[in-house]
């Protein structure tokens, strides 16, 4: 099956808005077994959307869109829609009711408006959308099929996940694909890749590997294209087994897990509470912790201390070592982790203390400088890592890496 | 000048990677007075490309091409537009001299593929590539101009800058775009177009506006499509000045503002220093005001009281208040704030309590109910706020109305 990916908005075409959703939705549609042939981006003007429904569905089995769906006046899609398809709107009660639903949970009533989005196009069928108040729409014409959908990401993915994908595989033979992810942290792409190229080299015909580098991690991604069957999956696991063999400790998890997540469930699996005591990483360790559902049960709290006298008073770092080696330093990076321990009465904590720029380098200590520190009831130990100049990627590649830090101890 | 953009390659199409090129293409010409109308991401097929060419070609007058220029074999662009333009290619001395120049640079010898590179389609201009090997290509048919470059950002971003964007502005008669972004946060999108209806529906014709969501806020563009001169200004000014009077206070920035910046500069303004107590937040309000640099100027710390007892103990929250109301409480919120910032010594301080989801919530208090408490040395008070039930964006709409709370008392 062949698909087209049309975003509707002049957002992305002035460069104020990157086009993630498409590629959001490339992903899913290829893992799901059908192949995205085209992707456009075009304005929300109704000659240039029928010109652009024409020339997809002269490639595409499949044509999704995306945008232009909101309440306000710039949003024409479901008018240009209903005059494409020669229909006309109807009023939907369920539409309607999904939507009283999602305001009654904001607490806020429904208004003139919520009514007019629930007029849908009388030849489709509305897809619920349980994020926002705009349905999407499944149109079927001549054997295609034209989906549209909000484009606010959140929305769309919801309706892509719990409806579109599944009645896709479900009504369309799909070529199968079959992906397994495996990350790893803390090894460079260039490393990794010379750990690997023998193994790399030899890899039977049919499977593919991809490297998929984010900042503080690479994901490797083994691809088979086929039927997904015995076979198939023997395949991927032979070879996953051999990965495991090249990299072991240095892989935190596989498809869709996330560092936090495995280091939650390690800490479960323990016993074990944690904090976290951060100057340069500026609570984004906390923020990754809590972004996990039921992080309540291992975490208790986090010092954040920017300034040095909070790392003194709060975290009780000793002057004296605030003196003589300054914040940046092996010493007062473990004694943030001790200290958030004690304070915060927890079994580990993390603690980092670096310079993440752009201002506050110096020849000794350039920006980038970082001291990550683990405490556990067994020991306390810090590593220094020299991170780049960018302060963003500095802040979210020391906060991986001291998540993996504590992983790598709680497993050894 | 009406432009199109066609990206080749497959990775675009796979998802791997995000179309970031297009984007930052699109915002170049739109500040070069090009309206972009359409981009396309394709496969590197030649049938394909063609088809893309003609296509675009009926719709702009400008095409603009990225990637397949490599020397890879999967990398078809220049024979395909060698075809496309009927001609053949030759080599260019030039070309090979500054590939030359480059290998030098870097301390490498020029190969055979380095001559190869140097063929180019003979009825072209070729671009030189400082940044790459690759030679950019320059058509013209027709009165319409195709231009060739390889898909490397940097690659990319260096022609365009260096060559293109020049000579199109020296040879064509370019229509300016003006742009003003508003940001406003904490008004829903749809009570938003009903303050708005009444100016919207009287905008001057040439003036646009467009509504763009993001969890927590929503921008509003203004577009002034014409000569940059001005009245021009004098339009975008004018339209401007009407909505600040609607929206007041709620406009919380402009362009490329972020609400951590803005309350950065209002509490610098001030002389005044600011710390977090976040619960349900997790650490994310330290995380935003810390990724602004310079933030340690006002910024001195946080305490993310995830479980009760830190609330108590390090916070000072009384252990009454805590049976007496429950955690997610107006009263346990101001002294969250009020306790961080004693504890923290700042002068003032953003308390988070509330239940992010999925699990934790109550009839009385369902999933979402959030308190925000904010304190300064004038006052301390706090708003209860129901959220949704997605626990990630519970957490980002907290972090973002917490500090647009404190930003509304900085300018009161």
């Amino acid at each position: 099956m062949l698909a087209e990916i049309i975003s509707i908005g002049d957002e992305l075409l002035v460069g104020q808005v990157v086009n993630t959703n498409a590629s959001w939705m490339a992903q899913a549609l290829n893992n799901a077994g059908i192949r995205v042939c085209q992707i456009s981006s075009i304005s929300d003007e109704q000659n240039h959307i029928f010109k652009a429904l024409d020339e997809a569905s002269q490639r595409a089995q499949l044509i999704l869109i995306t945008g232009g769906l909101g309440p306000t006046n710039d949003d024409i899609t479901k008018h240009t829609l209903t005059q494409y398809f020669k229909t006309e709107l109807v009023y939907k009660p369920e539409v309607f009711d999904s939507i009283t639903e999602l305001f009654k949970k904001f607490g806020r009533n429904t208004s003139r408006l919520s009514k007019e989005q629930a007029m849908v196009p009388a030849s489709c069928i509305p897809i619920i959308n349980n994020h926002g108040t705009a349905p999407g729409m499944w149109f079927e014409k001549e054997g295609k099929v034209f989906i549209s959908m909000p484009g606010v990401p959140y929305e769309m993915k919801g309706m892509m996940l719990d409806y579109i994908i599944p009645k896709l595989k479900k009504e369309f033979h799909t070529q199968s694909v079959l992906h397994k992810t495996i990350l790893t942290q803390g090894i460079p792409e260039s490393i990794l890749a010379q750990i690997l190229k023998d193994w790399e080299d030899a890899l039977p015909k049919g499977v593919k590997l991809a490297y998929l580098p984010k900042p503080g991690m690479v994901r490797l991604r083994l691809s088979v294209y086929g039927e997904n069957n015995e076979q198939s999956q023997r395949l991927i696991a032979n070879e996953l087994s051999r990965v495991k063999e090249l990299l072991a400790d240095d892989i935190f998890g596989y498809d869709k897990d996330t560092l936090e997540q495995v280091v939650g469930q390690l800490l479960k699996a323990k016993g074990w509470s944690v904090s976290t005591a951060e100057s340069c990483t500026g609570g984004s360790i906390a923020q990754m912790i809590t972004s996990v559902a039921g992080s309540s049960d291992y975490y208790r709290g986090s010092i954040v201390a920017y300034a040095n006298d909070v790392k003194q008073h709060i975290l009780g770092v000793k002057e004296q070592s605030l003196i003589e080696f300054g914040a940046v330093s092996e010493s007062v990076s473990q004694q943030m982790a001790e200290g958030a321990r004690k304070v915060l009465k927890t079994d580990c904590a993390i603690a980092t203390t670096g310079i993440a720029g752009p201002g506050g380098g110096t020849p000794e200590k350039p920006v980038g400088t970082t001291w990550i520190a683990v405490s556990t009831p067994i020991k306390t130990f810090a590593k220094k890592y020299q991170m780049g100049d960018q302060r963003e990627r500095n802040i979210q590649r020391a906060a991986l890496t001291a998540l993996n830090m504590l992983r790598k101890e709680l497993i050894s």
